[in-house]
């Protein structure tokens, strides 16, 4: 009766060419360290061979506890007794958690590739756009300006990271679980370190207790998920703004935006949306794997079974979410003009007029009181926002170190491409960067 | 009015000797670039020098809003308006950036030592105890017998995928995001590679404007410190169900155990407890951290004030849990009778039988089939758990196949003993495994 | 192409039913107040009846963007472009949220019952075994005597706040989102009282932006699962432990539990580590809808459609959980002896002898700290753990106040029974509670 | 050694005042049951009375395990032995759950009176601005105008729900735990009755093992703090987006931004950024207590002494928060002009065009269909996005329903104005909206 409630089928059957994988190369093993003879082995892969053939082509297995479960008693259903042999020497413990490591790895493979076609998507964006100049922001305030390239690109590091967070955990996760057993290992002369060779692991895992009760690879996994939809939720979240009729800085494509049912002029940017709130699914998960794991007493309790949810779905989403970002670089229309044009509000240049100060020899937070009073003063009396629109003689008021060698400063883009120091927004430290990058992504 | 609401220096006091390295290394480079004079420089840097000095004797600054701003008002206080050059080509968003990433690498290098410290009360542990028997778990049901040394190793590994989790970040963190001012970078002539190396950085990073918005590094350290503390909160709940009445399988040194105000015979294991308790507390940094910055837009926004009590409190939380850890180790007191006796019980040695007749031929799930109706009629008719006081006569009734050669499987020391497939509970394979993990913490 | 990441459908489908019955009194109130005709009205409604009825025999709509959509789409099929009035005054959005509260409403209201339920089977299960005497635990170790039925009501009353939970969100969710439409409200004469009145809601909500923006329902139903499930938690940790062979307290009925599928001998409690499992999808659901409304400005915002999958989940789990707990009541076996014999153990009764001198004029403390020296002198020479069986002049030893009426005192059964402390386990006491609850649950 | 890590002495002294009020209550039920002498009695209360005076004059308690025992220590050291009476019929356990509960019950009144006082000063904004325009936003992008007042109106029903939640909360905390001792509750011959009068309690809770291991009222709590906050999350995402250049639609008073130290034109909406930021920290909270309490066997367990800081903080942070939210409202400047310049842009009534053809007969899907078409039309043709500014012929070659009086639909004022369905943002629906909302203020 409590079938349903204890079944993880529903979800656990996409475990199957993993399972049937592990299966094939325990089997293997059996055979070639005389546990089971070389002609039941061959029945058995040529079996499970079989049955991976047909749910390639869509078949499905008849529903059982587990996905585990299926595969035997379908294996029974083929070919008999001598099916029953594949258990030897291995446990549904040692076999899950070789299932779900084999998982992890190619979905962690797949996000790593998915990761540097969102990177190459931005880089490309960034050369086709070199010359954009747009208010660079904190508080959502305008702070300097800087290239529309560099801002973009701080998404290619982010995703740098991510990418190598993701290499870390395929490395870490490479060790061979398989031949734990229930939890103590066996008395059978398995060779591990065989199946680890088969499997493509660097060496079987070293306790067998910890092999069965360890779920750090898919923590560590839904984690690095999680942190990767983070930095696409910002990225995200600048898309929603810089669509507002407000900013007007980008257009989607159409394929990521869509309409209202009631205001037939909304273009909303739903995919944007939809990565920020996907983001909090991967957050969700996080703590989901972690509140399993909390308090549990070792070897493999049933609460485990509740680690697959989290990381099918930690793992789809963040793959289509990289799509999304991906095809957002690759389609985004930029309004170059409505972004200078907020390059002369705000007082943007405001810091340049410090900086300049500070070459002089002032002190900068003293430089930075004298300019916080021109702008104050700007402000009280509706006084220019573009501050190379401010007379000499209007800046002299404030300090007599000021000249007319200032101006050139207070041009945007002027003042954009000077900040050449290493990881800066100038033109020159910009190729510099792009170069680095592009580096990581061949 | 709104000073405390806005107000850090409060909890970001303890960066001061971070910051303080910080700025030394800045004016360093802004004097050697000449930004600065070298007398300048020395000003600020000798009146810094004092500054800690003082700080390390107890003294403490005078509140401000930030602890940027409180060692700037008493560097001015003290040396004059000279003072206010070391923020020349710098911004409080990379000063910020850059204390965290000290303060972190810090804490994330005593982690890892205190980690190799609990590792090595567990090998200790585990050395001092080698021949102790006890009933392994799953579902916290007896499995098989196994080496109560290979059970505690089982940690040693966790606390080893652990430390290297904590490596992997430190070599991350590895770029040093001083020069990346407000966000842009800057026109003035800094060198970045040399603040980099007077830091002990790798190298500068890449983006200005990641610089600036990258929290990465606390959110992968508060994700550490978690599955740490998931870790030790498993130890701790064994810790906990051990020291039971029922199962007396182990007694804590008495520091760590505590009494009631109303019941004088309890010797509760609160340290335990607290340590399952205060892993609760590093999963909320966790999600505090991540919601903190999910959405957020580039560059810095003042929401990411807030990730210093979480970064603090996991790193704080964490190595005080190591502790405890180690002294769990250093003075656990094993029961091996107890732990011998409950391997009598449970029928523990049923998968021996399956085993025993699946290397005679029979199909592991019909051996399995076979024992289980042999267990199920012992419960049923109340006969012996112990299966070795079970007469060949009663086995065989159930398979011919048995013979007395079963006996000494049925042996829980023999059984466990046997077990030597690589990382299994078996002697031999023990000594190998100890060997391995001993290697690593030298 | 962007189809798949945007579409609810997967999940959103089975809303049909308060989709429908919701279109169904908009249309009836656009008739009444003559905004379509009531020829119309007849034609949509009966169209939408006929698209129920199928759904009910299991037919599926064809997929859509939503199921508001495919609803839509499957009415206009079958009576034409008539059916495109049915969203006359009328958005998404109102709609959407509307669905939800009924949804929610639905869910609500069978939790409440499914907990009645679940608290019934507790106070049968109190009844059935009156005089059971278990060692009453806190840290795990043993406290004083209390009886099981006293222990196990403990979940009836966490179960009964449980429930006044949802019926305080039943209560608050009672305002119909109909009429609000895109967020602005219309200038269609509409009649939001007659949709309140047909849905059976109190009132019409006061604010249309609210109206489509909050989401508060689906987080405080979600947290009322959390909760729920939390208790759960603790009740199935507690299965956990005392089905353990040291414990050994009670046995779950067989289709509770499951086998190993390498260990024959084990009957693991597997419903009940998924219910500790299961919990923590429900914090998991519970941090993604709370970080998906965090920082959203307002009205809708695509974000939101993710509110489903953990608002259905949680309902869900919750649910099933609730029917697992009532069978484990209903089904559990009580190893009274096997209780009752740990209550000789551990100097069970140590706060009688300090209560005993209380009531002879020491102050508690006082005694506390001479009980304290009984006990750790009994420890330290093996003496007996069960109180009863040491000697007058032994207690006169420490205190020459102790007589020989102490011992009916130190008997479990006469010091639970004693202790008759309004809600305390003493059988007068615990009559009232039992009565009392049942009241509740009548 | 351990003594850090087990105290909670750093955080729980706030607890002193409630831990002092409990204490008289039980001391006067015990005298009155002559438990213990009045005179007794007398000298407790007393010695409490006097270190309650005390403590308000801020003088410090010495440092101890906790707060509970650093007062009885005091107590002691200044009225002797006989301050060890008081602890009679009692356990440290009952007297913390009864010491959170007052906290808490405090805490729920203090926020229940903060939220109408930021409620109070959203109705007066609105009251202030009862003609401002502005878009209603979905997505982000311009929906339908809407009138200011009603737009944060949307705030107040938030708060409403919260309050409502809070007011829930105490009404089901309202349960007096002490007399629950340990947990068995005792065979003193206490009045718990009694006890619950002083301490202005409903009623003794029923049953004592749930009463000290219950904290459902604490995680209620937080989660009430916790969506409270999610509400003020949105209102500050509001109020960072629009002091943005871009939008520009109101001003924060001087004293709730700050500045940069670099860029000296920034006004930085922090606190509204904080906000956001700290409603992270109520989240992080709510894991916090949810998972201590996951899984835990009853009953008192030491990993809920961790219950106290995310308690606090949570109290503090929504606190503080809430005043915050009331001097935006109380600050806020509306820049009217920049809003209703808005009302004019991105075709915000092209509704109005297909509301107007759905009165003539077009079914809506239909008439949003030919709207569809003009927008996207004016799009591409780069024609006005004000409609008002559409000729009537161009109308005309869309649908010859369009007669002169589609354009008094077209002015964003009268649209808004007209849309009086219940809780619309129509001038009659608004003043019904006020009136009703102002009732549940008094």
């Amino acid at each position: 009766m409590q079938s349903d409630y204890i079944s993880s089928f529903s979800f656990d059957a996409r475990l199957a060419p993993y399972d049937i994988a592990g299966s094939i190369a325990h089997v293997q093993m059996l055979a070639a360290q005389k546990i089971i003879s070389a002609s039941d082995a061959k029945k058995i892969i040529s079996g499970l061979n079989a049955i991976e053939d047909d749910l390639e082509k869509g078949k499905k297995l008849p529903a059982a506890e587990d996905i585990h479960f299926a595969i035997e008693q379908e294996l029974v259903k083929r070919i008999g007794e001598v099916g029953k042999k594949m258990h030897t020497a291995r446990s549904r413990n040692d076999q899950v958690a070789l299932d779900l490591k084999l998982f992890t790895r190619t979905a962690g493979k797949l996000l790593v590739q998915k990761i540097t076609q969102a990177q190459t998507a931005i880089l490309n964006c960034a050369q086709k756009n070199p010359q954009v100049l747009m208010p660079g922001f904190t508080h959502l305030q305008h702070g300097q300006p800087i290239f529309f390239a560099h801002h973009i690109l701080a998404y290619g590091w982010m995703l740098q990271r991510d990418k190598e967070r993701f290499e870390d955990l395929l490395k870490r996760l490479n060790e061979n679980p398989l031949g734990a057993c229930a939890f103590a290992g066996t008395a059978f002369p398995i060779d591990r370190a065989q199946t680890s060779k088969l499997l493509n692991f660097k060496k079987p895992t070293e306790n067998s207790v910890d092999s069965v009760s360890d779920r750090d690879f898919i923590a560590e996994f839904i984690f690095a998920c999680a942190l990767t939809m983070t930095h696409l939720s910002r990225l995200a979240e600048e898309m929603v703004i810089w669509t507002s009729s407000e900013f007007g800085y980008v257009t989607l494509p159409d394929h990521l935006t869509s309409g209202s049912s009631i205001m037939p002029q909304k273009r909303n940017p739903d995919t944007a949306e939809l990565v920020r709130g996907k983001s909090a699914r991967t957050l969700g998960n996080l703590i989901q794997i972690l509140t399993i794991l909390k308090n549990l007493p070792l070897s493999y309790n049933r609460d485990m079974q509740e680690d697959k949810p989290p990381l099918f779905d930690s793992a789809d989403t963040t793959l289509a979410s990289l799509e999304i970002a991906e095809e957002i670089f690759a389609g985004l229309k930029v309004n170059a003009k409505a972004m200078e044009a907020q390059c002369k509000k705000g007082f943007l240049l405001a810091t340049e007029l410090a900086d300049y100060l500070a070459r002089k020899g002032v002190a900068f937070r003293a430089a930075h009181t004298i300019v916080g009073k021109i702008v104050s003063d700007l402000r009280s009396t509706h006084g220019p926002e573009n501050l190379e629109d401010l007379p000499l003689s209007k800046l002299k008021s404030y300090s007599p170190l000021f000249e007319k060698d200032i101006y050139p400063f207070l041009s945007p883009r002027n003042n954009a491409s000077a900040k050449n120091s290493y990881g800066g927004t100038g033109a020159k430290a910009l190729a510099i960067q792009i170069k680095n990058l592009k580096k990581l992504l061949k």
